[in-house]
């Protein structure tokens, strides 16, 4: 994008998320705020939020300005980039980080490199969505109260099986990477939105199950010796985790219920 | 891909998946066999097909050939177009369709279409993500029997709540996209991944769920009055699923259960 293309549509892009949690909006926000972009957050700036969110995903939605209608929040808006100069509107958060990614000199070096850093950050957003489940393994629109029993069960094996195979394995990416990455990066020699991504889930679950992983953090040196102080102290980054514009974790993706913790 | 390079590196692509199930590599098959391009199919033309794939997710791996490790099958094999001429190593179905969706000009048409046919396919693999649950709620790696009790309630929901916000979706993509592709594909005016994709997970929910869908089908007439079936007549598929090479539902994601399935 042109300097001239850029100030003229300032604030270039437009985030659309539920108000009152980091959710799956935050790995949108940290890409704009590795990337120091500006841009717009509804959740935060707006005080039409929830009627925002809520008309973007209305059941009788068909799309609007040439776009298609979203399945879920969140969703980029980027005022003139569609079709006939509308704006261009994007949902799924890996789509979003996909294209974004490649705007924001986050996406890798090359062609392999972009296609990993697309997989990791899926696989990072699997284990997301697993954490998730462990409150909700029956019914995502019901209490966790309603199933807290099935939660119990599914919060162990969370802990117990799944848990370590990912962290296994992200250690062994950074272990591949070594040269380059200096476990610093999940791909390449440079930050990419997989690395803001894999620390976003990392840090939500040190908030939802402390215990778990504090007892397992000696196993993957890399992941939290290195990688997670890395991400976290990256320009950009420290900056927006100590300014009052990152959300503290609540009743979203990752909740700390002490029961569903390492006893 | 220039023609010379297509002859030289024939076949060019290699599917790397578990034997004995259509699973997540049908996805990647579907794409192929709409653009009629050839590719290795591990699964079925090995008898190492399990070696393969266990060597593929080893605990152990740390990545080959400048590749990193992958997480879970599918992974995508294509000789001579990774780092310093190493085969290049893709795991993740939507990094996969990403990838391969350019090179088969299954993408999209332009950069909008891109992002939407990217997320449209992350939609319908959450569905399908969704449908394998039902079966497994509690512990991916234990038998169905041990949590029985749970998947008939997660059965409930899926097919009460999941299963008509996914499909009137899908039936507005449709709508909304109609000038251009007349039901008959979910972005701009021709097939893409998107549409292939979705079809797969239509069918599996065919088998797993027939009552539950027949009772449903109604709802969405451009869904399953003109998309299913025209994507099921498209070239290429059509030769496919009446051929040996298209697996029967098995013990995969899509399991016939009775008792899961409207009573």
């Amino acid at each position: 994008m042109s300097a001239n293309k850029k100030a003229r549509t300032q604030p270039p892009y437009e985030l659309l998320y539920w108000p009152g949690i980091p959710g799956r909006g935050e790995f949108i926000r940290l890409a704009f705020e590795a990337a120091g972009v500006s841009y717009r957050d509804v959740a935060v700036e707006s005080e039409h939020a929830m009627a925002v969110i809520n008309s973007l995903i209305s059941q009788e939605s068909t799309g609007s300005d040439g776009n298609p209608p979203a399945f879920a929040p969140p969703a980029l808006r980027i005022p003139g980039e569609g079709k006939n100069g509308a704006p261009l509107l994007i949902y799924q958060t890996p789509s979003i980080l996909s294209y974004l990614g490649n705007k924001l000199d986050l996406a890798g070096a090359d062609e392999a490199e972009k296609a990993w850093v697309l997989s990791h950050t899926l696989t990072a957003l699997d284990l997301n969505n697993e954490a998730h489940d462990t409150h909700h393994p029956i019914a995502v629109a019901d209490y966790y109260q309603t199933q807290k029993e099935e939660a119990l069960k599914k919060s162990k094996d969370f802990r117990q099986a799944r848990v370590p195979k990912f962290l296994s394995f992200f250690e062994r990416v950074l272990k591949g990477n070594h040269a380059q990455g200096q476990a610093k990066f999940l791909v390449g020699s440079s930050l990419t939105y997989a690395d803001t991504s894999l620390w976003q889930v990392l840090d939500g679950l040190q908030f939802a199950f402390p215990k778990e992983i504090e007892a397992r953090k000696k196993d993957y040196p890399l992941l939290f010796g290195t990688f997670y102080h890395s991400v976290k102290e990256t320009k950009g980054i420290k900056e927006y985790l100590g300014s009052d514009r990152r959300q503290p974790y609540g009743m979203g993706i990752f909740r700390h219920y002490p029961e569903l913790d390492r006893q």
